[in-house]
């Protein structure tokens, strides 16, 4: 299942980012699931990984890679291995993985990072990793068919392939941002989503790409919930190649970051949309909170109550769900008659109970679509915040139940 | 569904404690929908109630007249209807409610407590409610199947009704505790479980009643989940009938308390067991925890993930997902090289890996009972805490996206 229909897009070249993908066997025969991504000479490169504690090793590795003051280069993807929970032996096998791809492509084995996604605790299948690297190599292209292609080589559980893309002028010249995505379960990201790489030809000075990375992949991908479980895998790259226009000046950082947000939040949109299992895509924006923390709390609590999930999947307007997910959010001195709840233009809840001019058809009329926008006021501040979330559905159990991930 | 058999016990009279049930047609007709628990003059009653905000009606309602100093008297409680999400005309009816009974019993309106359970956001239909409680104070009776029907007349999806008693020996004499309890889903107690009520003869003291109550309830139903929704109407009422010896002194208590945990745990587990769809009886134990607010956090965070809950419903011995449930735990300064996770006899995982000597057998044929203990040794500290929940099943989703709750 999937909400709406998503085309991948038509992503223009951004000069100097190959793409080259490889079907290994990892996953399993027949499949692209090994990626390469390379950058050029000059380029600087921002990450955000998860905040698990049992992150993956390939996450250690990357990490290390990223601050060893070596420029990256290369980033290495593979997918039906996550290559977490897997001590000592993981991290030689991503160490092993980044030194062949240097070896082949003439860098220091520092400026490869690597990424993997899949199942949990297996070893990495080495061999076939390491054997497919040149045909990955031999096959990078800047064109959109290369970005096409390593849109769906870093896939797992997900139904089709996510990217988005825009094109800015700074300067007074065009400035283009790429990023393809992955994810359907295990996914709250803390930190970032399951795996995003995003690129642009715009030039940023290394403090300012590593704050906008930040800060994007906050309202973004740090927004999102199919079941509240944080993968031990999440990364988002940001690649600058150098090549365009510098970003600088507060007119020009604020055109990039609105782009970047722009490519981040339909990324981390389609996740949800292609959520495992998913009917329905709902917003939650909670405003009226004393602090954004508290807002997050309170729109979390709603996106991941198994209860409100299961009834956005039967479209039944069950809003005494959402007020009580609401009463059990952790807010200090909680005064529950300030509160609003709307269902899209529909007024559910005030001053502790079921708004008077509430009828259920009109309830009804809204559960039914495939988008639905709730929204909850808590009428105790100005802080707010905006969480994307689907719904639980007979499928989620199934994929679930079936796929050892 | 539900694990294991459950047989309601034959409960023993406790002198003075009279339960009557009616079918009002509240629920739907033909069906136990309305019960009075009624306590003899000069018993005392201590009650914990939900810490959800948008606490029920009832539930303002039964905390104004415990603390109102008038001595509780009569328990009056409906299915089939929370009274929550109702405003200004739900407290009305819990307040007209009470007065009613208090009318045709002849005592105070405040010496009479409102519970209800059911969906939320009706209003009670309060004829028929009203209609029933003098065929519900006709039957009130001591016995076995006094206590079994109110066991029944307070069910909602839960499919069996749920009852513990014990007999102790206290200062020579026999001491009887009995307990019913419901609740099946929204069910992660922050207080109290969805509705519990525990009486015994014994004779105790109104602080140590109070103490007891909230001790016992916090090993007890605060430590168990099946969808980590915390209910707006939870409410636990225990009453002492003054008529039995009195505890008091260490070794008189010691002895109560043990036979008051094992009711309350043998309700507490039984909900578990009736959680809506459970296939699977799970034990979370966290060893070396630094406090026990950290062990608990770390238990009801693999006890509340669906994957790990998808997993125990396809008897998939999925550590990865334990151990990624684990490891995004609100743990500070977490060294996950130190966790060591056991599913029942078998080690899954030490040293942030899979353990050197498991293999998929062993797991699979834990993974294969209907019980299952899940022992996480966080190897940091001295705390630990027991957590019990169930599996998510086809049939969780079935009954939420079906029963309007």
């Amino acid at each position: 299942m999937a909400v709406g229909d998503a085309t991948f897009p038509e992503m223009p070249a951004i000069a100097g980012v190959r793409l080259g993908t490889a079907m290994a066997g990892i996953k399993k025969p027949g499949r692209r699931d090994l990626v390469v991504i390379e950058a050029p000479a000059g380029a600087r490169m921002a990450g955000t990984f998860t905040r698990n504690a049992f992150c993956a090793a390939p996450v250690t590795v990357a990490r290390e890679h990223l601050a060893s003051g070596e420029a990256p280069r290369y980033l290495v993807i593979n997918t039906g291995n996550a290559n977490a929970g897997t001590g000592e032996t993981g991290l030689r096998d991503a160490r092993a993985t980044c030194e062949e791809l240097a070896r082949l492509a003439g860098v220091p084995a520092e400026a490869v990072l690597p990424f993997s996604t899949g199942v949990i605790g297996e070893p990495l299948p080495m061999e076939r990793l390491l054997a497919g690297l040149p045909a990955a190599l031999r096959g990078l292209g800047e064109g959109a068919t290369a970005w096409r292609q390593a849109g769906e080589g870093i896939l797992t559980t997900d139904t089709r392939a996510k990217g988005a893309s825009v094109t800015l002028e700074i300067a007074g010249e065009t400035v283009t941002v790429n990023g393809i995505a992955k994810g359907s379960g295990m996914i709250q990201p803390n930190m970032a989503t399951m795996l995003a790489f995003v690129a642009t030809d715009a030039t940023l000075e290394q403090g300012l790409l590593d704050a906008l990375l930040r800060e994007t992949v906050e309202r973004s991908f740090n927004c999102i919930t199919v079941d509240g479980d944080t993968s031990t895998n999440d990364a988002c790259m940001l690649i600058s190649t150098g090549r365009g226009p510098t970003v600088e000046g507060d007119e020009a950082i604020t055109v990039f970051r609105n782009g970047l947000v722009r490519v981040m939040t339909e990324l981390a949109q389609a996740i949800i949309r292609d959520g495992e299992g998913a009917t329905k895509f709902v917003t939650l924006q909670v405003e009226g909170a004393t602090t954004r923390r508290e807002a997050l709390d309170v729109a979390f609590t709603v996106a991941n109550s198994p209860l409100v999930k299961t009834a956005l999947y039967a479209s039944d307007a069950n809003w005494g769900r959402i007020l009580a997910a609401v009463g059990r959010a952790p807010v200090e001195a909680f005064d529950v008659d300030r509160v609003t709840i709307d269902l899209g233009e529909v007024r559910l809840v005030e001053q502790g109970g079921r708004a008077p001019g509430y009828t259920e058809a009109a309830g009804s009329a809204v559960m039914a679509r495939e988008e639905i926008l709730i929204r909850i006021d808590l009428g105790r501040g100005e802080a707010s915040a905006t969480v994307w979330t689907n719904d639980l559905s007979h499928d989620y159990v199934s994929i679930n139940a079936d796929y050892r991930s």
